[in-house]
């Protein structure tokens, strides 16, 4: 093999990798939004077969071959990055034999339709014996990961590639002992006691409304919104980016998610070209992802400074006056819930760290699955002051352990709290942020973005990304700070 | 290799084969509808991904082995119909090299973007060098197959296996020869001067409509209808067949275009799921199934004991009362015009055969293509006695020519008269077909044309099916003696 001969193989194995993920992607869209009910089962198949043919790609020995060949030949620090990429997706794929993979993928296929009817029959028991299954084969992934440190390490690598036990223990205790005094505090003031302000609209006001955002935000010949139950993010192309939402919930819902989602599809949207269709072209992590949507959704969109370019809009669609203040209030409004994703931003972090918490255990076998609903629902007690009634509003709430993606919630609070530490730094660095946020210019903060966050695509960890960009690694003391310092304005005398 | 694993080697192939058509159908699906503008140049690399991956698996030799293998056994019919089948699409796919399909691919793909600048312009002379360069491709694919006769044969065996000049000429002549006087019979008559009866109805209102036609001929949870400028049917899924509509030209073009659309789709949905992930599951030719939606079309819902049904609806919707007769003449009306799409029955076969004779002229080289504006003006004005005053209006009108589909047009007529074959049986074996019609019961026509055309999958040629359930070949009689009878009616004293 010559060195232009496996640089050309490389690239358009890479390629054909990329086109596989990108279909695949659109079978997945399609399916939430617009495949018909008998369709489901022949859509699964044609998923694995997109999934197997990028595998075999993937973990092909010529494959393999080429890439050492060309790794040991002088190269740009451009094409070694990509290649040393490349090289860690390959070993990462071989690690879990093909006959594991096929084990997970039957086990979670059923483990999702006995959690349907769990939830519909709202107990949590018909749901145990498959979630055993499950945390098997999940602590036999972790063995094959061959990580150091906790279990849990080998299963969070899936998502936050690098990220450790170890590193996420005192972050997520910190945040457990600020936020819960903090609760305590907000719920203690006057202000809490005040009746809730809530913004109503159709779903004409609710898009045209959200529409503005997403036009300042994102460019339509690279992108589109459509409708689903659960908004989403979905690339199923180098230039073809698609978020939806959900106008059902009313404005706040639709407007926050589309926001959310916008943040996600930017990301995609503005990762560099210079890598297209090759190994570096994606996130290091879910959690620098959800940093993105955390981004626009807490930090810029819950602004005083950002609302105040919606005013005029929101007003004219529901037809009153409302004053910037009450607006700020009516979408920074602290109240005690049981279900995760209709939490505030106060009490996000507490839903997911009880999620963290029970992983581990369930990983390290310090908790069984059968006491699942007391460890769950004595955590909402002690950390929030709920306790569900039944086990559809407490365990059985979340898909993600019936799919198998045990590791992904404390993905939620990292971005979240990279999205604090990134906006610590751009005030900072750019001193007229608010002036921005009230004109609806978005484009500094995008570039802002694109340069600290975006070009690096996945050449670096998350960690090393956010370090480069604000001096250090996870921290929370930004986001703890920020929450302080806002409701105790918002809830204070 | 055993016999088990041969076949099981060849069930597996085929079912990959079906899956990646099927993802493909889905990519075209969504190119047509959603994708962004920007995705274009992806989704083609994505589509001919899987075109190419499946055209691997079909000419792979170790397939050919498997099925000869198989074939030289003791076999049930059921399975020797599947294997000969298969054995016939792998002896057509091998027929033409890679390389002529890629250059045919290329000069299709450029052919269609100079095609819609071509329309832009209004000018035929920007096309016709794009057109010259896909002309004779077309003529090496012909010389590739190899099939004896006129060499347009060639091209004419991509949508109608087996079908020939010899056998469509006469037909197709006598269509011309009955249809044109037929019309100045039309145009002589005191009905034709009479005001034409316009349906008006808001989008709402048309959906409604035709939506109660969908939910009595095709299975929801096996279907579903989205919106497209130009309608089309698309399988992307044994269980997930897709029609469009578009409610912007009004309540004729959305009503009758779903029932076209539903026509192709029930055939789809009754597709013996005997056959299901095997070479046999499919239409033996477009003309075959172009007769199933011309027949739910024009055959059945173009009658008053069809229209019946819907006269309450439409009344509802229209807001005033309409005689039946008046309704029936609504949707009858004779009219010359320019646009193939936007003909009347009696008309749309003209429109057709120009487009077979230039396509004939073409191939064996009696017409050149720097003259095409010409022949095709001359031969409206001759056929129908309007003459385009620009090409965008005549020969840039359809896409067909620009993507290669040569050979295509034909189905159309073909199609057509294989409707009126079998509308002729059906009513001599169901003396109720009428009673049925007026009561919107659509199942025991279903089960008809399930039981005479859609069991036999790809399993016989499109005209031995036809012959197997009318007595007869292709034959334009009952078409003609239809469309004589019924404007005599309409149009008469």
């Amino acid at each position: 093999m010559t060195h232009a001969s496996d640089e050309s193989f490389v690239a358009k194995t890479q390629k054909e990798i990329t086109l596989f993920s990108h279909i695949n992607a659109l079978l997945g869209w399609d399916k939430e939004i617009y495949l018909p009910h008998a369709g489901h089962d022949e859509r699964s198949d044609q998923e694995a077969l997109m999934s197997r043919l990028s595998h075999e790609q993937l973990t092909s020995p010529a494959l393999q071959k080429a890439v050492k060949r060309l790794l040991a030949h002088k190269t740009t620090p451009h094409q070694r990055a990509i290649l040393e990429r490349l090289e860690k997706d390959i070993q990462k794929a071989q690690k879990l034999p093909p006959s594991f993979v096929e084990s997970l993928s039957k086990a979670t296929g059923q483990a999702y339709s006995v959690w349907v009817k769990a939830r519909k029959q709202k107990n949590f028991k018909v749901f145990a014996p498959a979630l055993e299954k499950v945390i098997a084969l999940k602590q036999k992934q972790s063995d094959y990961m061959h990580l150091k440190g906790h279990v849990y390490n080998g299963v969070l690598d899936d998502f936050e590639e690098g990220m450790t036990v170890k590193q996420l223990d005192p972050v997520f205790d910190s945040i457990k002992d600020e936020l819960i005094p903090l609760i305590h505090l907000i719920e203690s003031s006057p202000a809490y006691r005040q009746k809730k302000i809530k913004i109503e609209m159709n779903e004409e006001s609710q898009k045209r409304v959200g529409d503005v955002f997403i036009k300042r935000l994102l460019d339509p010949q690279r992108s589109r919104l459509d409708l689903s139950i659960h908004p989403f993010t979905n690339t199923s192309g180098l230039h073809d980016v698609r978020i939806t939402t959900s106008y059902e919930r009313g404005f706040e819902f639709s407007f926050y998610s589309t926001i959310h989602e916008a943040g996600h599809a930017l990301y995609e949207l503005q990762m560099p070209q210079k890598f297209a269709n090759t190994a570096a072209h994606n996130d290091p992590s879910t959690g620098l992802h959800e940093s993105q949507s955390r981004f626009w959704e807490n930090m810029a969109g819950k602004r005083e400074s950002f609302l105040k370019f919606y005013q005029p809009m929101i007003q004219r669609e529901i037809k009153r006056k409302i004053s910037l203040t009450d607006l700020h209030r009516a979408f920074n409004q602290v109240e005690r819930g049981l279900i995760r994703i209709q939490a505030d931003e106060v009490h996000y972090p507490l839903h997911v760290i009880i999620r963290y918490e029970i992983e581990k255990g369930l990983l390290d076998g310090s908790i069984q699955v059968k006491d699942l609903p007391r460890e769950w629902n004595d955590r909402y007690e002690k950390y929030i002051g709920v306790r569900p009634k039944n086990d559809t509003q407490g365990v059985l709430q979340d898909v993600h352990w019936s799919i198998g993606a045990i590791g992904y919630f404390p993905t939620y609070v990292i971005g979240t709290v990279y999205s604090a530490q990134l906006w610590n730094q751009i005030e900072s660095d750019m001193k007229n942020i608010d002036s921005l946020l009230q004109k609806g210019n978005y484009t500094p903060i995008k570039k802002w973005l694109e340069k600290n966050v975006h070009q690096y695509g996945r050449t670096m960890s998350a960690d090393q990304i956010i370090q480069k960009a604000t001096g250090e690694g996870l921290n929370a003391k930004p986001f703890l700070h920020y929450l302080t310092n806002k409701y105790a304005q918002l809830y204070g005398e």
